[in-house]
């Protein structure tokens, strides 16, 4: 038998999987404590059964565990569903009567695709020499995005998903959790007008290395959400927060595949998810 | 501007992905009311806040969630912390001692590395002619698995994910929640022999369209489970159960790219997952 | 100084409670598994930590707990806002706009003032000589409260608490979970007839040892609620369900004093709530 | 017949009941956002069911409930199997032990008696003419406490369930959620010494208005808690954390029948509760 890893693939796909990849981890680790918005549910965890409470009769013994959370906890991706204006959703339809029975039946976290996409990742500060990252509250600007997508040469394209790095990702292990949230220092971030930018390239979802996919004034907290209502409303592009951006930016990688799979919530208005890059080495 | 999509592009597994891909989503929607294993907190979810619950200044509203939920409840895999036998996890360590703190921090769900390889859907009832699928209570042994294996000309290789449908998945959403449990009636499965063949193989990960990875016998439920102990404890192998096989299976993909990336649940034994085939159409 | 316990008492009640009091738990334990119906968040508790997890300086250590749970479940009480009819609650008010924001504020569990009040124990299987208790789906009947009134001697004044005993709460503890909740066999309990005679005695509120104050014909199961429509929604007397009144019952106790404290839940539709029958001795 | 309200009643309890009864609430209302230790899963509520949602063929309609939360949150009371010390819980059993399963089966939460007995408010600030309340860190010495007994001639008897107020409570509803918690403040509370003092006393509880029944010092947060020590590990003595005491102590209350009904929890360390100070008009 000739060995499967000499084979002949006709897949493209596969055959550059065969040829070795490299994956980024773009998603946080979930762990009780971590920094979060107090308007959702916290995320916490614990183990009902340990190995040792209950042993079966042939020497097995199984532990597990018991969840509860918010879905904007952690990184995660927000479903269409998740914002409003003037009570409509994406698509117009009446935002009251579509949560009616506890759930949103049509733009709900289980109704976006799994993502196998272009990636890009506009790294803001490294194209602004910005050191470390962009100062909290700053609102970065379409100019600074055509530059960066300018100074990279990763011309973004229809359906791609772009990632904007601001650099606060780094504060998501500080010692005070509040700092990461910043609900007083302000948090930088895409504004109204780098939204509407974004999707007028066509893009089919933004991420970012922050809490929320905003710049947020110091002191204003998430009053208004101008991003949130151009994205989710107006052009029906998906946004994935609290990203960890670190790892992909020191190894310059400013283009790969982004692979995405929202868990699917019936209903729900997102979702804790795990963002792969992924670079064929070929 | 040349326009991104008719740009040359150096990553061979991109390159693919510009080509077309076909994505199957192996993962069941998470809902209130599935069926699941009693021995595990149900998943429930509901909205705290709503559309209309609170609108902003500027007329923007936010609906979000709550989840509760065990970790091995809808499609899921299984940490190697989640199985430990005689008081010892995979690898030997103490497996009380393990789980101190109320986390496993060397084995949990947070260091299953995400995977994207080579996956094969070994098609049992379609290579058996056992119709819809094989019977209650019916183990799949190492004579079926190399029988379909041969018959579908997909040989394992060391490292792929193998997929073992039973087409017992047709019954996930059976009126009657407690069919596709089978706790009384049996669920057929690779038992103890079929998981040495598939670890003997070197294979990283294997999944089944069952609750668990395993053949019950009827009236035996979960009392023992022995392939789980030859994968998890002994060979190292990762589990996934409750898959989506049967489109795939409908549309006669039997090999391609599986992308899996579990919540980094700190110290979990487990995670929810929403697994990907991708075939390249190249 | 004179012992406190031979102090004279100008209390009447303190001096009662000196005298010495027999306390009857009315509450059933709330342990995961127990039956309750699963149109509510099952009860799951898990420890998150557990002594020898974490040892203080000192050599302390804490254990703590987390719970997940619907109201409706183990013995609780139902608020008013459980239950509307034609879109009004108890009192009028649009049922719908009450629950904005995700909370009663008017009618929620945090409304429900504690209780210490006469209470009276109906024990119709007793009265009517039907053994162990009353049949599957039987109806308990203005008739028989009256009856088992006369029988006991125990007339109903305005403001007391009623409990009605069917002889079915025997099954809570049934190794079959189903057995209790009855949703195909049925359950015997007051009707809609019952109740409104309840109602008419001014009462406050009413009990019963079973999972619903109703009499659930078999195979119905929870379809229509006509007890609770006439209790919560036209006459505004609270229900308490699941409750222990075996031994209650078994002691021939009729006449008490019962006080209950809800969980002020603010917002919520139900507490649970463990309920006391106490008799001075006098 | 004789009308009920004016029948001979033989309980001396329910006679006392009939002549009318002042309630104190001592619980705190339950909701999302309020102050509590981060050490345990916070409260939350959400509706699943909201009214409207989903309207029975009658007309009716139900609302209801899911929660999540520690048992040390809100007012509550901690079980004996809360605390250990050098590995062992009140009456010696190893501390680890006790907890294999996942739940305390000897001192958990479901092993306290519901309590009617003779409470005693020791209403220190009023006493010492402390103002408000004693200061952030003070510690309440016995000297306090006897002085407290003294100037309000309620002499603690054996068995009774002494509250001691520090006038910290008006802090809860502060709009800084961290003044109540006091982790940098300090708060003012019962030390070592005066645990010891109301153990030798033989109470079979206490209480207080503070989230710890302890003095904590600014900035040493929960790092050693000897009253805990003394008082649940060594004595066998209830503790009930964050009641509500302003009110009774408002009123000059002193002396009074306290009713707690712990919610049998089965395994728990603790659990909410809703504490009654009752008075009898007489």
């Amino acid at each position: 038998m000739i060995p499967p890893t000499n084979a002949p693939v006709a897949d493209p796909l596969l055959a550059a999987v065969r040829c070795g990849v490299s994956v980024y981890d773009l998603g946080r680790p979930l762990s009780v404590g971590m920094p979060q918005s107090p308007n959702h549910p916290a995320y916490w965890h614990s183990l009902p059964r340990r190995h040792g409470d209950m042993v079966r009769s042939d020497g097995g013994s199984a532990a597990n565990d018991m969840i509860t959370m918010g879905t904007h906890v952690g990184t995660h991706i927000d479903a269409l569903a998740h914002v409003s204006h003037h009570g409509r959703l994406y698509g117009g339809a009446d935002a009251v009567e579509a949560g009616r029975g506890g759930r949103y039946v049509e733009l709900g976290a289980h109704t976006i695709a799994p993502m196998v996409r272009r990636g890009v990742l506009l790294d803001v500060p490294r194209a602004l020499s910005a050191g470390e990252g962009c100062p909290a509250g700053y609102e970065i600007t379409p100019d600074d995005l055509a530059a960066t997508e300018a100074a990279q040469d990763t011309p973004i394209g229809a359906g791609d998903i772009v990632l904007v790095r601001s650099g606060w990702g780094r504060f998501f292990d500080h010692a005070d959790r509040t700092v990461y949230v910043g609900l007083t220092s302000g948090v930088p971030g895409v504004g109204e007008a780098g939204a509407v930018w974004l999707a007028d390239h066509g893009v089919h979802a933004v991420g970012a290395d922050t809490i929320a996919f905003e710049c947020l004034r110091p002191g204003a907290g998430h009053s208004v959400l101008p991003a949130h209502r151009v994205l989710l409303v107006e052009r029906g592009v998906y946004i994935i927060e609290a990203m960890a951006l670190e790892e992909l930016a020191a190894a310059g990688v400013h283009e790969f595949t982004l692979v995405l799979a929202p868990l699917p919530l019936f209903g729900a208005t997102g979702s804790p998810v795990r963002p792969l890059a992924v670079v064929g080495n070929g």
